[in-house]
């Protein structure tokens, strides 16, 4: 089970929720990494914290003025990257370039998608995991494992009727009961970005989230 | 055998082309369909030819301004739509969304991508057919059938392992030769563009291209 | 003063809306355009009333599947068209590409803009005119002419000082009173939409709108 | 005259030529800032060079996966931004929403055009300076200052109708006589990339650089 801390745009300090992660991780050995904003990740990562980029272009070394260049994110210090999240939806075509910038660079995959369809032909372009988050709950205190379970489970199907990749679940998840749930539905992690991002003590709402599975 | 004749941009005279290949259908018995710019459909269809659009939007009715709404071609005389054309990408979300609009107007559709991972996940996305063109042949003189069989051969294999929907294949085809070969290979089409647009006399250039199969 | 009736993706019928604004151009002499959908254009303009489209794309005649060629519009019957509706941002470069092409097929143009500052860009790329629309009101029944007058001022002043262009003014205007308002606050033409294209009788809301500029 | 330096997704060391930049800058007294991904921003900023970003999303803090928000790489050191590089071309809005992303984190901005038109819109805008780089020779060893100077008294010259900003030219310039001939057609600094990025020696690069202007 891995629990992965989108810090989005968020106005939190990145370095404090990486020291929670981090001391989360350590305490209770379930694997947690924070995805901050890409000028963040050297701060993060010198945390000794699993640092994840949130995107990466679909582009090589080159002229690409703006770009996120899954090396420089690599070099930065981030082991794995987000891809076609729901707030960051790449073209078809770019959503397999961008995983094959990220394989060259030696960055993990995840490949967000909306639906099981999606989830499907995102198992398809051969990321190393996929995701599924229903847009209508993101950002809501309504946790996808336990308001639409059948979203869960028809996305892990639909994966499996194409390949054999872990499957992740997010939108609304905050509790160790939400966490809970998503695993006893076959969810191989958690996506998770509000409720931690936003937490007054996020080592506290770190700890009693992985707690079912620490 | 659907030969898919793509008006895009040119300036060709679309009635003039949208007449040839109506022609042409109705002396060989091969299907023919032309997929001209959105604002030339009603004239096309009026020819009696079958008529496609080139893109549909994913939306429904409403404050879409500048869309191409799914009904509004239909409602021209469209009686299908390609999505994703290697000139009009759209995310992953969005070829969804293109098929559901296209599915909800009664449009058969084609999805297109260009290597045999995107026909995969294109295929996943349940369209009624999907078209492979590699980027590197299009508007070439290099008939893909030719150049590279193993990409429309691994296409087909692609799409066959995910789901049961016919192989198109395009670029560079315009003589019944590369038609010929495309069909050996085991495609169910051929996309066609300039060949055919741009042919002195499209009507010989169709007659021509649909012998071998006619 | 001009009355451009944007017919988006609403499920209105085209023909309907087209005939009621040239009747009521007729009996008025007011100045009345439609813009459909493109699909739609060719039947728009069939009914005799002036015809714009929604939006064009910044291209030449080429490979360009699935844009909105100017050419192709105006052969379709177009005589203007929109740029940049908010529902159909482009580009700074492609606004300019898209003027660029609407005045190679002789096509009219507005560009619209979201607040004075880009009414003043938009002044620069030198189009035929600019219209301002306030997002917050777009869709609503809160006319911009009588909700917020200094926004159409400050827009007729930032677009002075750059060139010298008409503006338009549009969002939430479905009445007389909000036309009359609009032309007291000194805009050369409204942009209208669901007050049109969504009435019962759009002849009737079509005669009532321009009852006080006729 | 500021000399900036895109390091865009070049294969180069960006720490390497920051500390390049940083003995020139401190050598000559000519402001030379350095422009890196957004993942290397705090690497280079802790050399003591002045850095930019190639581009901030127009997005405030909030729900904004894989954007770049401008508060992060001010965060990470950057005091300045392009907007609108032409590798990153943005929506006449959201260069307008950018700009105002940048103003609020405390950065400084420049906007990049295309021509003297759109120098113009940019103007409008309001940025702190705008840059104008011919597509035709961005990447090129044709030195826009060189090989078309009217390109940049033109721009100079549309920017001075709309407003009062510095004007920056880009594109092939490469050495002290490029820099010499941009600022002698009223140019207030120039945009360089690989002639330094991709240099054997981007220290001896950049000294012979600026030269003339020392």
């Amino acid at each position: 089970m891995i629990v992965l801390v989108n810090l989005k745009a968020y106005p939190c300090d990145p370095v404090a929720v990486a020291e929670a992660a981090a001391a989360v991780a350590a305490d209770t050995g379930v694997r947690i990494a924070v995805a901050p904003q890409a000028a963040h990740i050297a701060a993060v990562a010198d945390v000794g914290v699993e640092t994840w980029a949130q995107d990466v272009s679909p582009v090589e070394h080159g002229s690409h003025t703006g770009s996120t260049l899954a090396e420089a994110v690599a070099d930065a210090g981030a082991v794995g990257t987000l891809i076609n999240h729901s707030e960051r939806r790449r073209k078809l075509a770019d959503v397999d370039g961008s995983l094959r910038a990220a394989e060259r660079a030696g960055l993990e995959t995840v490949v967000c998608a909306n639906n099981p369809r999606q989830v499907a032909a995102a198992t398809a372009l051969e990321p190393d995991a996929v995701a599924v988050e229903p847009p209508a709950l993101i950002g809501t205190s309504r946790p996808v494992s336990q308001a639409n379970p059948a979203f869960v489970t028809d996305s892990i199907e639909a994966a499996g009727a194409v390949g054999d990749v872990p499957v992740l679940c997010g939108a609304g998840i905050s509790t160790g009961e939400d966490l809970a749930a998503a695993g006893d539905l076959g969810a191989d992690g958690v996506l998770l970005a509000s409720g931690v991002a936003k937490a007054d003590d996020p080592r506290a709402a770190l700890a009693s989230l992985v707690d079912p599975v620490a």
